[in-house]
C-alpha cells in the first residue's frame, strides 16, 4: 500500500516542477501525475481541481521555500543586516544557469495568476507580506542592537529589500545573466550599508 | 479616403490598451479591431498576425513610452541624479489606482512573452538594454559634473535604478497600494542621496 501523505507530497512536488517549467495555465493535471508517476484517481482524491492544487502549491511549497531561502537563516546571525546581505549573495551564487533562467516560482505564479484569480491573488499576497513581515522582525533586531541607523525605518527598508529580491531575479531572467546579477547584488550591498550603524564584517 | 498611417495608428493605438488590460495572448485580433474601429481586411493590411502587431507595439509604443518617462527628461536636469528621483516620484504621483493596478506595460508584456517566444524575448530585451544605456549615459552625465561620487560605478547604478523603476511597480501591482509605493520611492530617493555628492536641491 502506497503512503497517503506521501503521494500527496509526490503530486505536490512535481507540480511544483512543471509549473515552475511552463506556468500554471500551460499545465495540465496529466502533465501533473505523469511526472508524479500516480493516477489521475490519485491527484483527485488529494484535490478537486488543479486550481485547489495550485493553492496548496502557493501556501505548503513556496512559502517554505521562501521562508528557507530568505529570512528563516536572518536568525543565525548577530547581526541581520549582515545576514541579509550574506543570504542574497549565497543564493546567487548557488543558483543554476537554469534557476536564472526560469526566474524566481513565487515572483511567475504571482505574475501569472494575480491578475486573473482572486483566490491565488490572496494566498500569493499572503506570502509576499509574510516575507516583508519577517524581514521586518529581523530589522527591527538589527536596529535594537544598533546595527541599523536610529533614524531608519526598518518596514520600509524591508519593503525596498523584498521588492530589489524579487526585483534583481526577475531583471536577470528577462535580460540574463550572471554579471548583471552580481552587479545588482553590489548595489543591495552598498545600500545595505549605507544604512547600517556598523562596519561590514565577514 | 482614410489616412493609411492613421488607420495603422489607431490598430497600434487599441492593441496597446486592450493587451496592458488583458495580457497579448487573451487578446484576439477581433477584440482589436472592434476597440480601433476598423476592418479585419484593414488590420491585415498592416499586419501579418497578431505576433507582428506585438513586435511593432513593443518598437514603436513600449520604447518610446520607456523613453518620454523616464530617459528624456533627464536632459532638462543640471544634475540628472535629482531628476532621476523627481520623475520616479513624478510618475508614481501622476499614477491613477488604474495605473497602479494594471501594472507596468512593458513589464507585463516581458513576463508574459519573453519565456514563450524568442522574437518578443529580443525586442523586449532591447527596450530594457535601451532604458539602462540611456541611464547610464545621464549618471556619466552627473558624474563628469560632480554630482555622483567618484567612485560610483554609472553602469552598476543604472542597471540597479533600471531593476527599482520595474520592482516597484511590480511589487506594487501584487500587494496594491499608494503607501507601499511612497515607501519604495522614499527608499530609491535615499540611495539615490547616498551615491550623490551634493546635497540635494529641489
Amino acid at each position: 500500500m502506497r503512503d497517503p501523505e506521501k503521494t500527496r507530497a509526490q503530486i505536490v512536488s512535481a507540480a511544483f516542477d512543471t509549473i515552475h517549467r511552463n506556468g500554471f495555465r500551460a499545465t495540465s493535471v496529466k502533465d501533473i501525475v505523469t511526472k508524479a508517476g500516480v493516477t489521475e484517481g490519485a491527484f483527485f482524491h488529494y484535490f478537486r481541481t488543479k486550481d485547489e492544487l495550485g493553492y496548496a502549491l502557493t501556501e505548503e511549497i513556496l512559502k517554505e521555500m521562501m521562508l528557507d531561502r530568505w529570512t528563516r537563516p536572518l536568525a543565525a546571525y548577530e547581526n541581520p543586516v549582515q545576514g541579509m546581505i550574506i543570504r542574497f549573495r549565497k543564493l546567487m551564487e548557488s543558483a543554476s544557469d537554469e534557476d536564472l533562467t526560469l526566474g524566481c516560482p513565487l515572483n511567475n505564479l504571482t505574475q501569472e495568476m494575480s491578475p486573473v484569480d482572486e483566490i491565488f491573488k490572496d494566498r500569493l499576497r499572503a506570502v509576499l507580506g509574510l516575507w516583508i513581515d519577517e524581514t521586518e522582525r529581523h530589522l527591527k533586531r538589527a536596529q535594537a542592537k544598533g546595527y541599523l541607523k536610529t533614524g531608519v525605518n526598518p518596514r520600509q527598508v524591508a519593503e525596498f529589500a523584498v521588492m530589489i529580491e524579487e526585483g534583481s531575479a526577475a531583471l536577470v531572467k528577462n535580460l540574463g545573466g550572471r554579471n548583471l546579477y552580481r552587479s545588482l547584488y553590489e548595489s543591495f550591498r552598498q545600500y545595505m550599508l549605507s544604512i547600517s550603524d556598523r562596519p561590514e564584517r565577514r
